[in-house]
């Protein structure tokens, strides 16, 4: 161990490591001692058993559903130790997770986390790892109940996290018709115009408004009350999170209810903090409001939800959300009839096929 | 691709990747079509929703805990890609982490299997470690409902198995008293003797009893109906599986239960074809008897079980373990108080400090 420093996870050794982290969680819980406690946000109650035994072992409300999802965020291509503050990958790392869920109409509930980890890391790496894994657990009432250490060349945060929902409650991405129309709750692109932010300017801003975008690449909100509060006016017919951005995510709901759709680039709710952004990596020559367009389109990691509504339901819907969450979704397009065309139409009118992307390339992320 | 080989990961891009998988677990269940089937050996109707949603949706059984329990296979760490087949790795994987819910008493039910792949690997592979991933689900009652699919510079096979188990059946690892004894099923030092007789020979040999030994590491069973089977004894007072070597995880349960034991070498019982791989390994010169107890007591990876029982209810739990499973378990030693020290007794009688080995080292496998 340098003078002063962190030990490498290779010398604190396994046991060390585990009582470090089983420590870190029972202490965020506010609960001192009992391993079958060690859980944050949520009543000890429903956790038989946390970190410390062969399984976790967990109380499920009767007839609830299990939801069941798994993301990782992978060093050199998710994240790179140098860029990236260890706590917000932990943060992002169960964010990511919280909106699938959220995406089901679900409330996230218990989340096991697998880590691998070169034996050079220094100890305090995972130390501030875990503290965004609990701030993030903090804020969506998850209790973080299980995991396991291996050793790897690279870093790899891999969180499996389980939620419920009341099975009348559960939105598929199947289940969408021909004339349903297509929202989207809150702005989008925000997170890539905080990528365009960092990239052009190799560090975070000062500026607050460039800085509110980096949050957003940085520390993601999952739509978990919207999730719910969506679910709960029976009235949506098919959900999605956007986490490949709108076009690809898009796509995925179409494939998934066998519609086509046409989207219309003019109602997209582009974030409005955007164009400062594309400025910042222009040196504000060019056709600004394209590329904030582009970001909005095809950025990805805004995490909003996107979904279908009967026309008839969509004032009562809309209402319904902005009522309980605070939180605007906007009409952005329309699905239509299995085996017609995916478009997009722009701004003037015109209608082009939707390109979802790069989605057939094994890029860093394959959800 | 290459003509006539398998395309690459990277090459064939998510959208196919994932195809080739989900139509490959809907195979191996013997249900075509519909995603929200696409499980192996249960009851479809259990799985509300399967690969390709957000998340998978499942029906629990009322009043049974959710147990939740994660482990992972990282490549050039747990094994390489040129001496095991990608089918055997898919196998281990799920295994281990049954293995953990057998010692909770619980039953095995639904997968989520997070990859990690390099873009340059045969999407072959891929199918091959399904197959044994499927083979070992089969057995196991196991459904595969869902996954992530990363790029990463190794490979890594991440598996979290939710099983279930009625609350008054579940065995922690706490609960031992002073005075209970302790057993183990079946025979100890297989796994680690099969990985000598590798190490020896370079490849897999064509003898049977050695051939044994080498199934044993690459193919271990979980002891799940015998892990039920103590469960419903209501006898069995602790229970850990063998995952890292009997010294380190007696050392565990021990910790757990905040006892002492002493450990009789002379009645752990040794795999009676070791001592064929310890001659092949030292062209039969040496103390082969007491290397084949080094490899019971600290090999690792026999995935048997260790538990307490009451000495009262030791010939009923052993009994009807046997009943119930024709799987034998031995008496090995017996806890004792609380602050008292944990001993091996040699077979000559002689006692010495129970050391669990290179436990603080940040090892591979850190369980």
């Amino acid at each position: 161990m340098p003078p002063g420093g962190s030990p490498r996870v290779a010398d604190l050794g396994e046991l060390a490591l585990l009582e470090r982290i089983a420590a870190r969680v029972a202490r965020a819980a506010g609960v001192a001692g009992a391993a079958g406690a060690a859980c944050a946000g949520l009543p000890p109650g429903d956790v038989v058993l946390g970190i410390g035994d062969d399984t976790a072992a967990l109380r499920w409300t009767p007839g609830a559903l299990v939801l069941a999802t798994t993301d990782a965020l992978v060093e050199e291509v998710h994240f790179r130790r140098a860029t990236s503050a260890a706590a917000d990958i932990g943060w992002k790392a169960l964010a990511i997770n919280a909106s699938d869920i959220a995406a089901m109409g679900g409330v996230p509930r218990y989340a096991v986390i697998s880590l691998m980890l070169p034996g050079d890391l220094d100890a305090a790496w995972v130390d501030e790892l875990y503290d965004g894994l609990l701030e993030m657990a903090g804020e969506a009432g998850v209790a973080i109940v299980g995991g396991n250490l291996a050793q790897a060349p690279v870093i790899v945060v891999d969180v499996t996290l389980l939620g419920e929902v009341a099975p009348e409650r559960l939105v598929r991405r199947t289940g969408a018709r021909p004339g349903d129309l297509l929202a989207v709750t809150g702005t989008l692109g925000r997170a890539a115009a905080g990528l365009v932010v960092l990239e052009s300017l190799g560090c975070a801003p000062d500026d607050l408004a460039l800085g509110r975008l980096v949050a957003a690449q940085r520390r993601p909100r999952p739509r978990l009350r919207e999730g719910v509060a969506l679910a709960e006016t029976g009235a949506v017919r098919a959900m999605i999170d956007i986490s490949d951005g709108l076009l690809l995510d898009l796509w995925r709901l179409c494939e998934a209810c066998d519609l086509g759709v046409r989207l219309d680039a003019g109602r997209v709710p582009v974030d409005p903090g955007i164009a400062a952004a594309v400025a910042v990596a222009t040196g504000g020559v060019g056709e600004g409001s394209q590329r904030a367009l582009g970001l909005a389109l095809a950025g990805g990691e805004d995490y909003e939800l996107l979904f279908a509504v009967a026309q008839e339901d969509t004032d009562r819907v809309l209402h319904g959300l902005a009522e309980k969450t605070g939180t605007h979704a906007t009409l952005i397009g329309e699905f239509t009839g299995h085996g017609t065309s995916r478009t997009i139409v722009d701004e003037g009118g015109q209608v082009r096929p939707l390109d979802p992307g790069g989605w057939t390339h094994f890029k860093g992320d394959l959800r």
